[in-house]
């Protein structure tokens, strides 16, 4: 199987998790895409009543087009589901978010989950993190300051910035700057560091938050569950 | 003396620790804007050439109306003093900053100064942080449910609003949220809590920031050092 069949293997898998009446949380991301394409259908097909709550504007009007009624985070109490892809995923279900410079939302609707599973293709199972570079979200405004202390800390850093050479800007109008880490190998104490920085929003690591990872394989989709 | 003269007699005092060839960081705040009116008059008058970087739209605006040359954060590699004012100060010198809603700014600017002075009347220091309420400044998306969190960590919390009951917008575009704690027993671990919450972008503890305080007396500006 292609990729892209991989992906949209697992989309149509994930959204079996969800039931009449959830409030779902609809992740980022090219393989989320396709999940949120097959959930579409089950409301359209199946008549499934469910809320969504989008992790991008990207997310959000895709959900939108297909019928899916979208609220704002601040609406709702507490999410039953989400739904999201990620970049990298070890041993012990820890992750890194934000390959798609989405992740400061993806963590604020993490958090307020009951539950959250993550849909990926085999080559993101790792054994130790770190070899995808570590996604910051920063304030722009002293941004350059931000990049010289962290790498005099030896994280090499770099702003991200997209094919024309500007800033990627998030849904927030903030930079990335990606830690090119190679392995890290205490994800927690990392995560303190990162939150003591002035100018860092949020950082990429998402740990003790996944439930359950659905892999896409050759034959077929695998659950994972913690 | 009236409060306004106070703040006039330190604004003036503060400017004459600015040297020829300075970068110098200035505040926001109502005594600040009598600094800055200072300052600009020391660069109108005497021909000091310095280079400001401003904390706030409002300082920028007002610096550059006076003729001070203003640049972006990021132009520059370090500052040499920055003159802010102050919420509160505590007897070992840390204190509480962001009534003005300008805290992130100001942070980033004051962590890239060489030295920082700050410039208050009598009343804003005390013996122990925290009858001035904490502000923090966090992320909209989400943030009913980081208001939840911190109601139920006991920190009193709430939004702050303006006089139209309208959220109250940081120069970032996002909100406030003011901590009610009546005491801080232990400000560095406070902190570290506050970092560590999802969506909080940044608190208005500054921590072993300052080496300069300033204070208007009946009896004159009295210079305080750490």
């Amino acid at each position: 199987m292609e990729q892209n069949e991989l992906k949209q293997l697992v989309g149509n898998e994930a959204v079996k998790y969800v039931e009449d009446g959830m409030i779902v949380g609809l992740g980022s991301g090219s393989t989320v895409r396709y999940m949120v394409d097959a959930l579409g259908k089950r409301v359209a097909d199946e008549g499934l009543h469910i809320t969504a709550v989008a992790t991008s504007n990207f997310t959000a009007n895709q959900a939108q087009s297909l019928g899916i009624t979208v609220k704002d985070i601040d609406e709702i109490d507490q999410i039953d589901l989400t739904i999201d892809g990620a970049d990298e995923i070890s041993d012990d279900f820890q992750g890194i978010k934000g390959g798609g410079a989405a992740h400061l939302w993806e963590k604020i609707v993490a958090i307020n989950s009951k539950k959250n599973m993550w849909i990926v293709d085999e080559s993101k199972l790792v054994h130790q993190l770190g070899a995808f570079p570590l996604p910051l979200e920063v304030i722009p405004f002293g941004s350059t300051h931000v990049l010289a202390k962290l790498e005099q800390m030896g994280y090499h850093p770099s702003f991200r910035k997209d094919d024309n050479q500007q800033y990627v800007l998030t849904d927030e109008k903030n930079y990335i700057i990606d830690l090119h880490l190679g392995t890290i190998d205490d994800p927690f104490a990392l995560a303190k560091v990162l939150n003591g920085i002035v100018g860092v929003v949020e950082h990429g690591l998402f740990l003790n938050v996944v439930d359950t990872v659905i892999v896409g394989t050759q034959n077929g989709p695998k659950a994972l569950n913690k």
